[in-house]
């Protein structure tokens, strides 16, 4: 018994399976199917090894400038981290002391509930609404930290401005929307950044930049809540090489559309395609889906694909275990999997 | 008001200047003066953007067996993180609760106890003794989490093993041995880990490694630590790239053995040299020197080095305020830097 006691009874996030064989249609962890922009290439082939032997810049000056424009904000809005993880857990270890009250949605990132409890936060965790729409209770809800995904995972579930403008309207403490999807959705909550001082957007470059293996992550806020972050956060957080490589792909604003709106078509066929085979599909901003099967059999297709090397993501949790979360691939991966749902499905589906 | 009062009234850790322009002498920050492993240059010109769509292994598997393989340990002996900083942050947040006690020395690496304000923990700190060996209130103190840097900065100071078993022996709670520089000493803490279960050593690829813009440090303990870190780890905290450059680096012995030769040898050079200009050298096992310049104008020499582009680390602090830390560079950096000294300390010294 060496370490606290939250910590010796928590439980910790369990993140979807990362193979390291290859052979794998990967669709669980809603990584892009396809590759960053051709500038991350062209990067990596002119870096020299002998750059690394400095410390970054402590403070990421040029990555956080490069944010900045993309969002219309000054760097001193803008943090960057390991990650959006990161920015989370300094999220946490800022604002959430032993006793804060935490206020959380279900179904929604279940890493917010353990980052609270190694705060020794009090988690008041309200359920979404049969539609995965936000319930009242937690718009109103009075927290120290409230925090909710936008488009919603596992749910894809997008929330519109103005329910993020009531929930910011109606809450003293700081207001999280993680936002690591938005760029598939449309719209997303950072024109309520310049009306609210306690709202913090997080991003990352892991999806919509294709870019899951780097971990650079970012936050919005104001200038008040940027430099208390910067407080917690290690000195030399954002390493060389990944700066550079998110700032690259960052400023590629043409490959980023062109990736983006190849993703959402794929949603789109995804979708019909599941609606064809039965499926209850729900509505998603997000670069995947959840999706009901008929029959209600959700564990035993995950674990035939996954037989045929085909991964997505069974939640065996309250509201979820009755459904798959399938991230969006590339059109032959589409096919493979609708292909494969159907033979799974038997000659009745479809 | 957003944040909890103890991160409010924060002081936090202050890193070195780290000046994105070139053409300085970099002397502050304890980097290495030789490039990395050519196994890096190559595995940078192998490595494909593409690769870095998908998420790293989540326990950085590979990584961790290269490192137990070095130190004939198991890969659940070792945790990896994102620089040796990261590997504590965890250690603070997984053991340090509001009101345990912390143990640190004076003076000694200050990111202890900007870590231990994070978790509102006491700290005790202890002044180390005139010749900055460690007193025996502390090594005896009882504590929640003890920390020693060996070698310690800034001093330089390296402590024996018997001093550290004797540490273990007295305390119940976990100690953290942080051996940042010790591939620049003779001998290390790592053959307690298998005597005690309450040793955590943490270790950095940043110095003898040459690779301080990669961040990638770890900690090497036993099992039951290893597992109770990992629970409060970010789910993907090592990215596909530093990981596998570290590796790299890592599994190249000869280059690492030469490098490590190489810095000695100017450490020892440096010292003389300081020495013949009538500074008091402190003994160092690292790759920087702390030393006290005749007449005890250590500000003034840091500025007027500045302004020859020399970075030298100056401490305004007590019983360092009239010191310099010198980082050791190649053989033409220090044979700039004693002649800037000598020009500056003028026809007096040496």
């Amino acid at each position: 018994m060496y370490f606290r006691p939250n910590i010796e009874s928590l439980s910790p996030y369990v993140p979807g399976i990362q193979p390291q064989e290859p052979g794998f249609i990967k669709l669980n962890t809603n990584e892009n199917p396809y590759p960053p922009s051709p500038r991350v290439e062209a990067l990596l082939r002119s870096v020299s090894a002998s750059d690394l032997r400095l410390y970054p810049d402590p403070s990421a000056e040029r990555l956080r400038a490069t944010i900045a424009s993309l969002h219309g904000l000054a760097p001193g809005n803008v943090i960057a981290g390991n990650g959006s993880d990161e920015i989370l857990s300094m999220i946490f270890r800022a604002a959430a002391g032993k006793g804060d009250r935490v206020a959380v949605c279900y179904p929604s990132y279940t890493l917010f509930k353990v980052l609270a409890a190694m705060q020794e936060a009090e988690v008041s965790e309200y359920d979404l609404r049969e539609d995965f729409s936000l319930p009242e209770e937690f718009i109103a809800a009075p927290a120290t930290l409230k925090l909710v995904a936008s488009p919603n995972s596992p749910t894809g579930t997008q929330y519109s401005l103005e329910t993020i403008d009531r929930i910011l309207e109606a809450t003293e403490g700081i207001v999280v929307v993680d936002e690591a999807y938005a760029d598939f959705a449309d719209g997303d909550a950072t024109p309520l950044l310049a009306k609210y001082p306690n709202l913090i957007v997080t991003r990352t470059v892991s999806k919509s930049y294709s870019l899951a293996g780097l971990r650079i992550g970012y936050g919005l806020a104001s200038e008040e809540i940027v430099s208390g972050l910067i407080k917690v956060k290690d000195s030399y957080n954002v390493d060389r090489l990944s700066g550079a490589i998110a700032e690259a792909a960052i400023s590629d604003r043409e490959y980023f559309r062109e990736t983006v709106a190849k993703v959402r078509e794929q949603r789109e066929r995804l979708g019909r395609g599941l609606g064809d085979l039965g499926f209850a599909v729900f509505p998603s901003g997000a670069n995947f889906l959840l999706a009901r099967p008929p029959g209600g059999k959700a564990r035993e297709i995950y674990e035939q694909l996954l037989q045929r090397k085909i991964l997505v993501r069974y939640f065996d949790l309250r509201r979820l275990s009755d459904c798959l979360r399938i991230s969006v691939g590339t059109e032959e991966e589409m096919d493979v999997l609708l292909k494969a749902l159907r033979d799974i499905l038997g000659p009745g589906a479809a």
